[in-house]
């Protein structure tokens, strides 16, 4: 039986335009990526809040993939929108409308067999709702967690109570520099672990990603693909495929398991960028996770 | 004995500001950089053209490392100088001043021995100069060239019959773009393959390096670094040390060998950032090189 890895973050609509066209309201949120992601190595259980316009058809990805959705709270409203559009290089996005709807109040409550979870990914949320989840975790063997500019600006101490409770951090090469003062991501990485986290992951978008750990310090190049579509998700995409891995081992805390961990990041978030939404992603067929971590390890063998 | 490597470009003066401090008139140069890196792995001949100001102490380091001077000419004037301020993250510099001196006049005469090298390492000059080059070596065996944003601009018909004879072209990603219009880094390598580059390599800057051939298509991260002091050179050395590397060897030509090189280009750049100008590249120590190799090749291993 697959490991259980509680998922906390958002499930939200997303509009997006860019180059290659244009998604409404399809299913996005940090949640739901990291928890789709996860899927495939672990047993995810989505805690989250949706409004009522959350019609079942946006469940079938979650079905599919064997997501466990009770924890999904339906509140009377609607659900959390985010609309964005990117340019042309289909990096930067500008952000639209961010309508919290329901979400504004989200409150998780753990389901009794969900505060018993091995492994939590405390997707991107205010860091004092994260802090709330890990008071109600019992004794969590693996804790990971992501977070975004936003929040170090606004809560910066609350993300770094957070922090001293996390095993594996994840944040973008910015994000590491806009918390640490800090331009260099190895010094950057160093003043992390002093703040507490056990493990840093520098996310690098298009170029990888970055470990700094007492177990040692790499930097992974990403798996490339040319037909790039939308890069929404990727990072949760690549945050829940790595934290889901780990949390299927015995042992997760050495350096060859959080490596093969960016490994499978990587390959997930590759998965993500090939379609709008969770198209691509809550649909990769048997084999097809081998195939690209074989043509991404014999990219770096020589 | 190590096979020839003829190198085109500019031995120059820096004159830069940084973070960490200030450096006057220090030798720089395209030239200087990759000759001095590829001397660890072959027996590079400069072709360049300084002033009279050019004193003997600028040409300890290439006598240090075995480099052969004997095509450099020296023209009554002043040298080559460059001046520029980097942003406290050492990554983007200001030119402050190009004042081009002797080399505005530069027409690179190779002797006879010059003539005959098996490998030619073209790098960042005006593209009819490395064309009229091209026509006085008689049968190189690997070509490897350099350009740069300026050329791409002001002489871009010159710069594509320059790729037709290039094995190996060598340009930073923004210049890759620039040149083809693409923003997704395959499709531009592959655009420059087309145009008649046999391999493609893409520099990322702190983010390593990608091949793009028909051989693959390979994204390696750099040998990375906390105490970056200087960046100017590293495109250089890197180039330069790949190159050598590969004129090092009886068939070049392959991917594994290519993969090697970009390695071996990433660590000798990892030496050219630890200083300014060539202080660091050219006192590299007995075994220093594998030392950085092993850890490199660690770092990617799973």
């Amino acid at each position: 039986m697959k490991n259980n890895v509680l998922v906390v973050g958002s499930v939200a609509f997303d509009t997006i335009e860019n180059a290659h066209g244009h998604a409404d309201r399809v299913l996005g949120g940090a949640a739901s990526y990291s928890a789709i992601s996860a899927s495939y190595f672990a047993h995810p259980s989505v805690v989250a809040v949706v409004g009522t316009d959350f019609s079942p058809s946006y469940r079938i990805p979650f079905k599919k993939c064997g997501v466990d959705m009770t924890g999904l709270q339906v509140k009377e409203g609607k659900t959390f929108h985010w609309g964005g559009s990117y340019d042309k290089d289909l990096k930067n996005a500008t952000t639209r409308f961010t309508d919290l709807n329901v979400f504004q109040d989200f409150n998780p409550k753990l389901t009794a067999r969900q505060s018993q979870a091995k492994a939590v990914f405390l997707a991107n949320i205010d860091p004092e709702l994260q802090l709330s989840v890990l008071k109600q975790v019992k004794n969590p063997k693996l804790v990971a967690c992501d977070t975004m500019n936003y929040w170090i600006t606004s809560k910066k101490a609350a993300v770094l109570k957070v922090l001293k409770k996390t095993d594996l951090f994840f944040l973008n090469e910015a994000e590491a520099r806009q918390l640490t003062g800090e331009y260099n991501l190895i010094t950057a990485g160093k003043k992390i672990l002093k703040l507490g986290a056990q493990h840093v992951i520098i996310k690098l978008g298009p170029n990888g990603s970055m470990l700094v750990s007492k177990l040692g310090i790499v930097q992974f190049p990403p798996y490339i693909l040319e037909n790039v579509y939308d890069t929404t998700g990727a990072g949760d995409t690549f945050g829940g495929g790595a934290t889901g891995y780990l949390a299927s081992l015995r042992k997760w805390d050495t350096l060859s398991a959080i490596k093969r961990a960016m490994m499978i990041g990587n390959v997930m978030a590759s998965f993500t960028i090939e379609s709008f939404s969770v198209k691509r992603l809550a649909n990769i067929k048997k084999g097809e996770i081998e195939k690209r971590l074989k043509e991404y390890t014999s990219m770096l063998r020589f």
